[in-house]
Formats: C-alpha cells, structure tokens, sequence
C-alpha cells in the first residue's frame, strides 16, 4: 500500500503535483535511507521508485551503518526513540515532525527525530528539485507552524437528495464512497495520501459534518470500512478522523436522549470512542456540527457548547483523541424584516460567554470569516475572542462561493491574507494587495496574527475540494489551492505566489517557460479578478440560492438565512456599527472596531459589509460606490477575456501528455467568461435600474 | 369494477363530492333502470347501492319492458341504436352523450340514445337532489358543448429527480404509479373515473408530457399495465391517452432516427399503435410536447410542428385516434437583455403559419395564455389564430403558480372567463368583476368566444390536481376546481359560483347553512385575493425559481425563461405594443389589439403585461400603479386573514366526521397567511426600495 496504484477508472488519475518526472532531481541520485518505522518504508519506496524511473541507485540503510558516497542520505536521527520496528501500527504518535537539512558540496543529508518529519523532508527535497543539491552550504531546520493541519471531506455515503455525493463538491465523486458503501477499492485514497503528505496534511475528516442517516453507521457498524480507509493514509502519516451526529446515542444506540449531562449519554459515548481505537488506534477524533442549519444539539435539553463538546471530549479523553466542535452557528430562520438580528454576530454571541469553559482537547472550530467562506469578508473576531479556548481556523479549499472550480480562483493570497491578519497591530497590517501586485514576505505572521493565535492551539482545518475527477478537483488548476492549503498550514508565512510557483514547477516540469508564467498571470491575481466581478465592496452573496452559483443579486435578499444587502433606489450596504447599526464592529479589539465603526476608515474592500451608503458615496479609490461597481465588474470580464486568450496562446506550448488536462481548462476558462459576462451583465443592471446613476463611459449596461 | 372501493391506506380516501349522502334524494325513490350496455351496468350498481343505503328500491328492466310505478326512470331511448349487450367492450363508441329529463309531477324520466349520456344523466339527477323531483314539469335536453372533455395527469412512473412522482403534482403521490411501476391496486384510480365521470370528464392522459425513459416504456412493454389502468376507466365512460415522446422510434425502437418523413419511423409508428389498439380497443390516443423545453420533435430533423403531428397522425388514424400536439413551444434559452425576443408570441410565431397544415385527427393544444397559467395573463392569440385546425383550450386545474393547494384558489371564475372571452366582440366581453361581486350569466357563450371556439374542434384539456392524498387534491377546496373545470367542459356557460355551490353541496351534504356560506365566502373571490397579494397588474411570475412558491421579484428577471417585469426606479411592465415593443399586441383581431395597443384603453389588470409605465401612471381605478401594488398587497392579506377566522367560525358547525378535512383546511388557511404575507412584505419592500414613494397611508412596509 506504500506505493501509488492508480484508479480502476478507464482514465487514470492525474498524477497532480507528484508526476513522476518532479521526481527526476533525486531519482537521478544516489539515495540512501536509513531507519526502521513504517513511514521510513513508505519513503524506501518512493526512493526505490524514482531511482528506478530515472536512473539513479536506492540503498536501505540499516539503523547505525554508515551512509557510504550517497549524493542524499534519508535518515532517522539515531538518538531519538524513533519508532521501532514492530512499531508500524502507530507511526503518527511521535509529535515531532520536524527535520534538518544538511547541504555540503551538493551532498544533502535530511534528518528527523521522527518518520513523519522525515517523510517531510523528502518531499521538501523532491520540491526543490536540482535546486536542493545545487543550492549553496546550509544547515536548515524545518517545522511545522502548527501540529494541527487538518482537512474536512462533506462527503456522503449515500448520495444526498440536494447536496449530492459531496456536498459543495465540484470534483465528481467521493474517492471515499460510491453505491451508498465505503468504495472496496481504496486506490485513490492512497493516492490521495500520498498528495496531501507531500504539503505537509496530517488529520483528515472523511465525512460531512452534516451527518446523515447512513454516515452516522460509520461509527459503528461502518467501523471496519473506517478502518480500511484508516490503513490507506496511515503510511503517510495522516490520521483519520469522523463527523458524528450529536443525537447518536437515540439515532444509534435507541437511548431516549442525547442530553450531554446524562449518564447514559456519556456512557454511550465513551463506549463508542472505545470500539473506534479498539479497532483504529491512531484515530483522530469527532467533527461536530451541532445545533446549526438543523443538526441536532445540546439546545434541545438546555444546555450549551461547552456542554456538549465536554461530553465528547471526556469520552476520546482516554485515546488522546480531539473534538472539533464548528462554532458555525446562527438562526438561519432569521426574519428578513429585523435589521437587528445579524447573522454575523452569532458565533461570537454563542461562543464568547463560553470562553474557558471547554476541555482542552476540545477545538473550536471557526470560519474566517463572521459568515460563510465569501471571496471576501472581515476576519471572524471569533478567532481574538476565545483566549481560554483552543480554537482552529476553518478555511475553505472547496470553491463553494469562489467559482465552483469552473473559475480559475487561486485562494492561496486569500489565505495568506488571513494568516497574517493582526487582531493587535491594524496599523503593521499588510495592505491588501491592489489588483495586478502581489503579496510576498517572509516575516512570520506574529503572535497576535490569526496565525499566530491558531498555531499553539486548534491549528489549521479546511474542507477539501478534491474528488473521484480525472484531475482531483474539477479545475485543474484547483490543484493548486489544495497544494497551497497544505504548504499554508505548515508554513503560514510561505509568500502565497511563491507556493503558486511550486505547484506549478512540479505540476508541469516538463512544460515551456512561457506555461509557467501563463498560469501565473491567469491565477495570481484571480481571487481579485473574481471578486471584482461579483458581489461588490464585501457586501458578499448575491448568488443563486441553493447552489451558490451565479448571479441573483437578490436571490437571499427575502430569505430567512441572514445574507442581505438592503440595495434600494438610494444606496447599499449592511450597518454593523456600534453607532446605528447591529453593533458587530464593535466586537473587534482596538483598532479594528474603531477603523471598522467609520465609513471613512474603512478599508473599501469591506466597506458595505460594515455600512450603508448612498451609491454617491466616494471611496478612497476616488470613485463613488456606483461607479465602482460598473468599472469593477467590466474590468473583471477583461481579465477573464486575458485568461482566455492567454492560456489559448500558452497551451500549444504544453506536451502533448498534457491535452486532455489543456482541453479541461480551456472548458473551464469558457464557461468562466460565460459566467463573469452574466455576473456583470446583471450586477450592472440591477444598480444601474436600482439608482439610476449612467456608467461615466458610457458602456453597454441592459 | 362498478362500484367504488375504498383504498386500500389505512385512511379512507375522502368521498369528495360524491359521499353516500349526496344519493340520498334518489336512494329514497323507486328507479328502475332499463337498457343494455356496460356503462347501464355502472348505472344499475350506482342506484343499487344508493337505494339499498337510503331505503328506496331498485328495479333493472329489460329492454322493451314497462316502467311500472317508477319514480325515476333511467332508460335508453329503444328506437336508437343503442349499444347491444354483446358490445360491452366499445360503450365509447357511441358519440352521442345527451339526455333528456322529462318531470311530470315528481316522476322522473332520464333518456338517452348512449348509454354513457345515460350515465351523465343519472348524475345530473344526483346532483338536483330533491329538486329533481319537485321542481316544475319539465322536458330538457341536455348535450355537452363539446365531445372532447379531457384531463391530462403529469404522473411519473419513476420518481423525477427534480419533479417528484407527479410534475407539479401538490396532492402527495400518483394514483396510477408507485416504486416505479403502475400500481397492482387501482381502487383509487376506480374512484377517481367516478368522481370524473360525475363531472362530465370522458378521456384521461395518464403520464407526464415530459416523459422520462421509464415512461416511455407504457407504449411498449408497459400495455399490459395501460390496459388495466383503461379496464378501471372504462366502466365510466372515459379513455385512456398516453403521452408519448417524439424521439421514441430511436429510444424504444433501436432506429437510427425519428425523422417524421421517414418511412421507417412511420412504421414504426404504425405499429406501435396497431399494438395499444389491439390491447385497448377504446384507446383514445397520444399527447405529444415537442421541441419544448428540452423535449425531442421535429425540428431535430429541420421540419415541422405540422410534419411531426402528421406522423403520429397518421398512425393513430385507423383506428380513430387523436394526437394532442401542444402549442407550449418557446425558446427557454432566451436572453434577458434582448427585449426584442417575446416569449408570449412564441407560440403564434410557431403555430400560425402552419394553419390548415395539420391532419383531421391532429388537435393543437393551447394553454389558455401565451405565458404560462398565471393567475392573470391575456387570452391566448393562438387560440384565435387557426381557423383552419382542430385546437383545445388547455388549462391547469393544479395549482402551479395559484398557490399549489395550499392556498384557497377557486378558479372556476378564472376559467368561465376565459371561455366567455370574444375574440371579435371586445365590447361584448363580460368585464371583469370586480372584487366582491361574481360572474353569472347563462347566456351561452358566442361562436366567437374561446368556448365557441373549441367547442367543435378539440374541446378542452386541463392538468389534474388529484393525487393518493386522502382528499384527492392537498387542500380539500381544491376539489372544488377538479369539479368545475369537469363541468365546464360539459358546460362552459355555467354560472362558476353556481358550479361551486353545487360541490359545497354535494361535498357537505349535512353541514349546517352556515358553512356552505362560510367557503363561499372564502372561495368565490379567492382567485382575486389570490392576484391582490401576488404579482400585480397582469405582469406575472415573480415567483420562486424552480418550485414556483412563493414571492421572488426577481427570481426571473435575469434567467433564460423570457419572463421578466423590467422594474426599474422609474416605472414597471412589459412593452408589447407594436408602436415601441415586441408587438405581441398586435396577434389579437380588432378590437383587442387597439384596446391592448393602448395603455388608456388596456384593462388596468393586464396594464404591465402590455406597457411599461411609470410607477406614478394613473389606473383607470384612480390610483397610481404604486399606490395600487400597496393596496391590494394590504388587502389580499387582510381578505386571508378573514378566510382564517371566518374558516374558525364554520368549522364548529361540521359534523363530526369531517373532522380531518376541517384540520386540513385550517392548516392550509394558516399556511396561506403566512405565505400571503410573505408575498405582501417581499413585493412593497421590493417596490418601496425601488420606488421610493411612500404609501399615502404610511402602513409599515419594511
């Protein structure tokens, strides 16, 4: 199971970032690897296989032998209680996944206490291709910002009547489950494994926090299917993990209450963490949505988070397992009519008064932003506001609200955006990016940073976007927030762009220099070209209702779910200020609740989801809020209309091994100016009827 | 098979209009019932029960024999040609349907040369009650308007991903199929020809025009079942259609085409429908929906509407069928930026030009408006527009976009006016009534009228509203429109609040006086309340996309659907005039397209459909077009608002086992409430936003 088998689909599965020829620096090499533990084994194999593909020699080491002329030495440091050899079962518990990096005269020995870090240090090795023996003299040592890189799959087992097989998958379908049963041929998953350990992923959540009827048997009758899909990411040191139903005592286990204070309840509990690392002993823990969007909870007897987070996390105490608990938490039956009520206060109502009251293997886990993954929204204030808790932040990789994977959205400078926000210092704050620059620093986000506070604490979780789809994620290109993902979580100061760059490198080795720089000039920029063409100045949603894709600018305006804009013929915009509003600025540390509170402070980017302003009002662009809106959404279909005519341009240089995948995102691109032409077309309408303001040029508007 | 059976649910299917009690005037009499033919057989069980359940007596005499001392007599006129006893299998044959009523002081003759007008005149004696035998010495002939008095059922075999069992079917599952086959009991599908024959109704479509693979399938391996679903009909004088798919001989038949002028297509044809008429000797023929909305037809194979008809046409011809061609073709992916393009003159810019193209037994069915059953919307042009072609009107007994049954919507007044609509005589037309007052006339309507029109061509077609709900139809009022469309059909001259009087009669035959004025009360305006609180002044939709419930403005407004409302700030509507619009307005003959043409002359109910106007246009009502969208939305929820507490008051009177049918209205009038709120809040926020004038009598709109 160390090594890749490719799918039983007549199309095998793109090899993504790990194509065998991102493998041709070390393959070339005289490798050796030394250690015992059963992820030393995963890496003997992955050497024996690129040697063997491009010309070069693999020794197996034994423990305390010499290293001999190898031009790359694998090796456990032999001090270290590494895991021993009859050890394999448990490879994950060594907490330390660090290693060094030793470059002399083009000779690189890569250490680690652990066989986790050392796996690590291979593919940072494979990363760095020619450049890892070429480089100069170093002595480098490399650690994970957090020990909690985690991905979440909303997967289904049985196909859901709206969400489907995966919810808010945009990739086919689930590499986990096909027919209702957990898949008998596991190959993806392993292929899977493979590509997440490579950036640095080590907890993976293998069903949607919506548990359904079907997913909650995984817990019990499902456990052995849990336990083979346990054993396909196990060699790459990714532990797995389940979302449970909070009513699976009744729904389960016929008790006549989930009430978390009862004793049966916690017994039941604990029973049921004892059968899963009985039988999984590297078992991560529960995911819980609870008491939100119609999931069962604690509420229903009175009782709060805390309440039932602490009875989980009593039961997988003893195995040293997690919970992560969602704080994604509103009334979703909101009344439309109560400017008061606001959505984006919730989870900071509900979980703040909790603040020190969770047991410490309980996670909170929050979104980054106060309301639902948007191409842009303020920084959940969530994240500053529980000290005594361990709290994670949730990111998005899935494109739910960023294009569904047919848009070309690189979300890595998203991402980095939010690592580096300071609750503290809004002033040292990196500016966000104007459209056509970039982000890139290696200053490491500060304590005070979203980074810094989720490091020491719940650390990073993000919903995958990756599927059964001939290239994982729908858009090719989606790969590249995937690999960003994980680089992100191991290092949140990596330059966003630079990781791009990466993904890239190993993704198309092969390909002209021009591809290279194509991908970049199409996906740099992306999560701004795709924010300028839709819901403008953070106001966010304006999408389909249900699906989440396309343009409707009122499509939640009337709706019970809290995602409003209040447009009328004079202005738009949500007033969250402490002075009129529904007070949720006021919820941020200084400075930010006071640079949020003004319409003259705030950044324009978030301008509407803090205030309601006439369509006259001038931002600090220099524009008024109107034309912004035209010139946004023109400008994002040109962009788009580049895109297309650069990667028609660019795609003739890609080998001919690469034209399904070339075909694939000319698609894409196609079906994106589709899109970002409707987007603009009925943005631009819509205001242009609402204020009846003319385009200052003139252009087309229906 | 002739006498009703209960279903076989735990709950007894209600009796709707036909409980024992409604026989009670004629089950306390001496009938004798003399004749040959099935359909006499239906009679003699039908009296049997009723006088063994009241007290009278029952006598079957032979043919040629006296009627003794009879209170009612039953009986086929002798010197006709009668179907013999030998011709049990054809009673459908004979065309003649009328009867004559002789009253000579209290005894009661019913003759008919048919025995299926035989059967129409027992039930009209059914439905006088006493009456019949106290009224004045009479002799009365009675014939229906039309011999083709038809229902379509949008049923599903197979569960529709998107549609459900019945396509927009509100009255829980199909009667016909269940798990994906017909069902092996048909006692409701037994009831159900009953309560239709009762009414009039004399053929049934029984599957979706959209037809899905599964469906598809009854033309070939499925006849066994049609069979069975006809043999469960025939007994009530009605026949069996099929709705077939055009792309059949390609789908069920393996050719490599479905081209109408090729030969093999047309024996394919040919014999397929040699094989349902040697299964089904009485098979009435097949509805075709071509080339709409996705469905195959002609224009694959560049012909026509004419050509495609033709085919089936011809294969159906011996043996005396009918094909029903529907004329609901438009272009469903039009652009919302092209005001040029006009769904409303779709289907004359299709059909027009094909007049006197089509066979003799080919009948193109129009809906009774050119958009799509709203609750307001101009007659249909087409209907005027073939002088030269047989043409149904088809309405949509289910609720739709009227409220889905759960709101109470009587359209009986929607449909007498339609039918009284005179195409040439715009002066003459009945206006329409305003709210509070009722249609009533028994002047029949003129050739010219819409009634006039099909009356000798293709008669009328409706979609059911009946569904395996206990009370056939959701809402238990919603019966009352099943009941008048089948009246109707026999007489479109009837007195709509007359017809409704009738089912409140029959239906609660021992409710206290008060209730029969309670739902009259509710229903008579309800197709008025319905259009207050829903989109105003003729402009249609605004309804949620998908479903159709419920208040969306925009919900359409930037979709493919070519159905729009254009508001803007300024003003709100359609141009369809021919001076400046899409000259739909000009389809009509004189006068109505002078009287559209003109937003002075263009009745104040259909000003937006027509013209575009200013919000501060003058009605011909004295308001303005805003001031006019506040009040009525104000108004149609205070009208429900009474329903609820005039419903609260009646239904004390009930007896006690109308105790669920009282729940179940309860239930929908607070359903109704709610939803009309929601219409009356979602449409004045909407149009004060856009607007921004304020209602002259400062009522709270959000």
């Amino acid at each position: 199971m160390n090594s890749p088998t490719s799918s039983t689909d007549t199309t095998p599965a793109h090899p993504a970032w790990l194509p065998s020829s991102a493998f041709a620096a070390v393959g070339r090499r005289r490798v050796a690897v030394r250690g015992d533990g059963a992820l030393v084994g995963t890496i003997a194999a992955e050497v024996a296989g690129a040697t063997a593909a491009h010309g070069g020699s693999f020794t197996r080491l034994d423990p305390g032998s010499g290293v001999g002329d190898a031009d790359l030495v694998l090796t456990l440091t032999e001090d270290d209680d590494a895991p021993g050899p009859d050890d394999g079962g448990s490879a994950c518990d060594a907490e330390d996944e660090s290693f060094r990096l030793l470059r002399d005269d083009g000779a690189v020995v890569v250490q680690s206490a652990s066989d986790r870090g050392l796996l690590y240090g291979f593919f940072h090795v494979v990363r760095l291709g020619e450049a890892a023996f070429t480089g100069p003299d170093a002595v480098e040592t490399h650690a994970p910002a957090t020990p909690l890189r985690m991905l979440d799959h909303w997967d289904n087992v049985a196909v859901h009547d709206v969400m489907g097989q995966v919810e808010r998958g945009y990739s086919g379908g689930s590499i986990f489950y096909a027919d209702g049963e957990v898949r008998a041929d596991l190959s993806r998953v392993e292929e899977y494994a493979r590509l997440l350990a490579s950036t640095g992923i080590n907890r993976v959540a293998i069903n949607n926090v919506n548990v359904h009827a079907r997913e909650a048997r995984l817990l019990t009758d499902g456990l052995p299917d849990v336990a083979r899909i346990a054993a396909a990411f196990r060699p790459w040191g990714i532990r797995v993990h389940l979302a449970v139903s909070f009513a699976a005592p009744m729904t389960l286990g016929g008790l006549p209450t989930a009430d978390p204070l009862d004793a049966g309840v916690a017994r039941w509990w604990r029973d049921a963490a004892d059968r899963v690392w009985a039988r999984i002993p590297d078992f991560g823990g529960f995911v819980v949505k609870a008491d939100s969007e119609g999931q069962p909870g604690p509420f229903a007897y009175g009782r709060d988070h805390a309440d039932g987070a602490n009875l989980l996390a009593a039961a997988v105490e003893p195995h040293d397992g997690l919970i992560h608990w969602r704080a994604f938490v509103y009334d979703h039956r909101q009344d439309w009519r109560d400017r008061s009520t606001d959505r984006a206060r919730a989870a900071h109502d509900n979980f703040a008064p909790l603040d020190g009251r969770f047991a410490d293997n309980v996670i909170v886990q929050v979104k980054h932003g106060p309301m639902d993954f948007q191409v842009r929204e303020p920084i959940s204030p969530v994240l500053a506001a529980l000290p005594r808790t361990r709290v994670a932040l949730e990111l998005q990789v899935t494109q739910e609200y960023t294009g569904q994977q047919k848009h070309a959205v690189y979300l890595g400078r998203a991402w980095s955006e939010i690592l580096r926000f300071d609750f503290l210092a809004g002033a040292a704050t990196p500016p966000v990016p104007e459209p056509g620059t970039t982000t890139s620093s290696d200053i490491p986000p500060g304590p005070t940073t979203v980074a810094g506070l989720v490091a020491n604490s719940g650390g990073l979780v993000a919903v995958s976007n990756a599927g059964d789809d001939e290239f994982w994620t729908g858009h090719p290109f989606a790969q590249a927030n995937l690999y960003a993902y994980g680089r992100l979580c191991w290092d949140p100061a990596a330059d966003p762009v630079g990781l791009l760059g990466e993904w890239i490198a190993m993704t198309f080795p092969g390909a002209a220099p021009g591809v290279a720089g194509a991908i970049h000039e199409i996906l740099d920029d992306s999560w701004e070209t795709y924010e300028l063409y839709t819901a403008p100045l953070g106001v966010g949603f304006m999408v389909r209702p249900g699906h989440h894709y396309g343009p409707d600018v009122d499509g939640y305006e009337y709706t019970p779910w809290g995602t409003y804009h209040f447009a009328d013929r004079d202005g738009i915009g949500v007033d969250r200020t402490v002075a009129t509003g529904t007070g949720f600025a006021g919820l941020y540390p200084s400075p930010w609740r006071e640079i949020y509170e003004s319409a003259e402070t705030c950044p324009d980017e978030l301008l509407l989801f803090f205030h309601h302003v006439p369509y006259t009002h001038v931002l600090h662009s220099g524009k008024t809020v109107i034309q912004h809106i035209y010139d946004t959404h023109f400008e994002g279909v040109e962009r788009v209309e580049r895109f297309v005519a650069t990667w028609s341009e660019a795609r003739s240089s890609l080998p001919a091994d690469a034209a399904r995948l070339a075909a694939r995102v000319t698609d894409r691109l196609t079906e994106q100016l589709r899109s970002a032409t409707d987007w603009r077309d009925q943005l631009n309408t819509y205001f242009l009827r609402k204020s009846g303001v003319p385009d200052t040029h003139g252009r087309t508007i229906h």
